[in-house]
C-alpha cells in the first residue's frame, strides 16, 4: 500500500558533490550541492542548482567556470561542513584542510584529496522557482589512478561516492557492484 | 596522482529512474532514465534529460505528465530491460509483468511494485546538445508504507534505489547509513 507524502523534493540517490570556484579577487570557495546530475552525453553536461544568494554563484556568473568534486565516504564530516557556512565568512579550505590545486581547463579550483574531479565551463542558466540551474558543459574528467580499473574507466566502489536522503538530511554509504548495464535485462528479451 | 580521462559524462551517483508516460492512444510505457536530479526544492522539481527520438518524448510532450519510478535493487532487471527496448516495439508493462497503476495527479501510470513514484507536471524543457531537459514540477510523492521510517519519510536502506556508472555502465547497489546531515561538519566549526 503506497503513502502519498506530498509536494517534496525527494528522490533518491541524490549526489553529494562539491563544486569549487574562485571569486572576484581570486579566493577559493567551495559548497555543496545535492541538487543535480549529468544532463546531456554530447557535448557532456551536469547540471547543478543554487540559491541565488550563495556566494559560490556570484564567483561561477562571474569566471564562468567550476569544478564538481565527487568525496569519498572518509571525507564526509568535510563535504558536510562546506554546505553550513558561507564563504563570505570563511576560507573552507583553510578551516578543512583540504588542498587547493587549479583546475587544468576552467577558472576554478579542485579538491586535491577527493578521487573525482569534473572541470566545468558554464554554459546555460535557468531559473527554476526558488533555485537557479547552471548548465556546465564537462571539459575533462581527473580521477585518482588508484581508483582506476583496467579499462582506465573509475570503479565507484573505490570511489566511494556519498549518496544524500533528502528532506530526511541523511547521508548513506555506496555498496558492491550489482550488474552490468545493457544486459541484465536481456531475462526479458524474446519472451 | 590524479589522470586525465577527458571530456565525459562521468558523475556518481547517477540515479536509475524509471519513467512512465501515456502515449496519445492510453498506452503505457516505461524508460529508464540516469540523466537527472531534483533541481528546485520550492516548487519541488526534478529534471530528466532524454533524446528527441525516444518515444516517451512524444509522450510527455503530449501529456504534459509523468512518473518518476525509483526500484528497489531487486528490480534491476526490469529497469535495464526497459531502458533496452522501445515502448514502439513492445509493452514493457506486459513483457516484465510490473503492473500499471494510474497516478493521481497527472496523465502518466507508475510501476505499482516499485517503493518510491514521484508525480510531475511538465514545466520547462531545454535543449542541451543531444539531449532534451525536462524540468518536472513534482506534484505528489508516493512510497511504499514498508520503506517509511517514524517520522514518516522513506529510509533510503529500506528503499534500496540502485546506483548507475555511466560510460563504464555498471549498476551498484546504495549502502548503509553514513551520518547526518548539517551535523557530521560540525567538528571543523569554532577552529
Amino acid at each position: 500500500m503506497k503513502k502519498s507524502l506530498g509536494a517534496k523534493p525527494i528522490a533518491y540517490p541524490a549526489p553529494v558533490w562539491v563544486v569549487g570556484s574562485y571569486d572576484s579577487s581570486g579566493k577559493p570557495n567551495l559548497m555543496t550541492a545535492a541538487w543535480g546530475g549529468i544532463c546531456c552525453s554530447n557535448p557532456p553536461s551536469i547540471t547543478i542548482s543554487l540559491r541565488k544568494g550563495r556566494y559560490t554563484f556570484q564567483c561561477i556568473k562571474e569566471s564562468k567556470g567550476f569544478t564538481v568534486n565527487i568525496p569519498s565516504e572518509k571525507y564526509a564530516a568535510e563535504a558536510d561542513y562546506v554546505g553550513m557556512v558561507s564563504g563570505k565568512d570563511v576560507d573552507k579550505f583553510a578551516v578543512t584542510g583540504l588542498t587547493e590545486e587549479k583546475a587544468e581547463f576552467v577558472d576554478a579550483p579542485y579538491v586535491k584529496e577527493f578521487p573525482l574531479i569534473l572541470e566545468c565551463t558554464l554554459s546555460q542558466t535557468h531559473k527554476v522557482g526558488v533555485h537557479i540551474q547552471f548548465i556546465g558543459t564537462i571539459l575533462d574528467v581527473k580521477a585518482d589512478e588508484s581508483v582506476l580499473g583496467d579499462d582506465d574507466l573509475p570503479l565507484l566502489d573505490k570511489i566511494k561516492p556519498i549518496l544524500f536522503a533528502p528532506v530526511s538530511y541523511s547521508y548513506y554509504r555506496s555498496g558492491r557492484l550489482l550488474g552490468t548495464a545493457f544486459s541484465m535485462g536481456d531475462k526479458f528479451k524474446n519472451q
